[in-house]
């Protein structure tokens, strides 16, 4: 299989880590947002949206959406529940990622360490930062009670949160306000096969 | 079970039409959201987020992101492939939906349709049609080869992006421009067991 995507972003780090953590043979070709390759016709054939990552399959079928490849990669693997309540819980929290997470913590880390906080987004910079500290409040919370998201197992949902998450003071955001999340990290960090982001 | 939801909200609506497709028995509570309704203490208790729709099963056990809660009512149910890539597909447009789609269609809805076009968010619906478009756009293509999201079966991908955009034209989009998904839109009111917006 081929990955198109740029490990930097966290969006194709999610999938990096997994394809670690799992063993699987890959080929990652690498695509450069800021020179806009994802732009081009070629991709755009791809993924009509212009994202990364995307998935090509060994057959030719695609797939994006990063955590859309994340479920289809664990698929029958212990990263997944069995059971259907804990597996919708690892989706909703999926979903509150790419929802109330990702919009402001990576956007806020793409304009202060890749836009090096260029005037013109300032200010949208400094109203990401109250959503930002929401999401990662309630993601704090929930690590109170367990220590993965989804009670007590490692699931993709971690990864997912993860992967923007273990570089949020690149937007700003402090998580030495957050136990919590910094011990969940280092949980992760511990995993056989873990890979870091800049590796 | 019950459900914490408006049925004005796309987002709710999404399990309403589900609940009645699917003729699930529960309870609906409605909960208005200008009033604040989800930004009460009792609330927060069951979504730390305040958002709606929000699950509670007859256990007490809570699920909340609307897409999360359509995969768990539909778990088992034709509605959802049992081929790992058609499901991981279904997956894909589900994250389109909550990434590309609704933060454009729906906050254009809004701002429209109960804030009046309110003069201080103009400018922001005018920069929310380009990118509404652009998820019609690729709705309408990818609707060239298919009766529905995912290959020729009604999944609830489906059901997650005719939500808000069978009612696109109250964000100001005008879906005569997207033939292909005024015809899966048809396809879909046909569906036995269909439920409207506004019954």
């Amino acid at each position: 299989m081929i990955i198109y995507g740029d490990v930097d972003s966290g969006n194709c780090y999610k999938i990096k880590l997994l394809l670690s953590l799992l063993n699987i043979n890959h080929r990652w070709i690498h695509v450069d947002i800021l020179n806009k390759d994802t732009q081009t016709a070629e991709f755009l054939s791809l993924n009509p949206n212009g994202k990364i990552p995307v998935l090509v399959l060994d057959d030719g079928r695609v797939l994006s959406e990063s955590n859309a490849i994340l479920g289809y990669l664990a698929e029958g693997t212990e990263l997944i529940p069995a059971d259907p309540y804990m597996k919708a819980k690892m989706y909703q929290w999926m979903f509150f990622e790419q929802y109330s997470h990702e919009p402001f913590i990576a956007v806020a880390r793409f304009i202060n360490k890749y836009l090096g906080l260029a005037p013109e987004r300032i200010e949208e910079y400094h109203k990401l930062q109250p959503k930002g500290h929401k999401a990662l409040s309630i993601m704090n919370k929930a690590l109170v009670e367990h220590d993965y998201l989804v009670g007590n197992k490692f699931t993709i949902a971690d990864i997912a949160l993860y992967s923007y998450t273990h570089v949020a003071e690149e937007g700003g955001f402090d998580l030495k306000l957050y136990p919590n999340i910094q011990e969940w990290c280092q949980r992760i960090q511990k995993c056989p096969k873990y890979v870091s982001m800049v590796e």
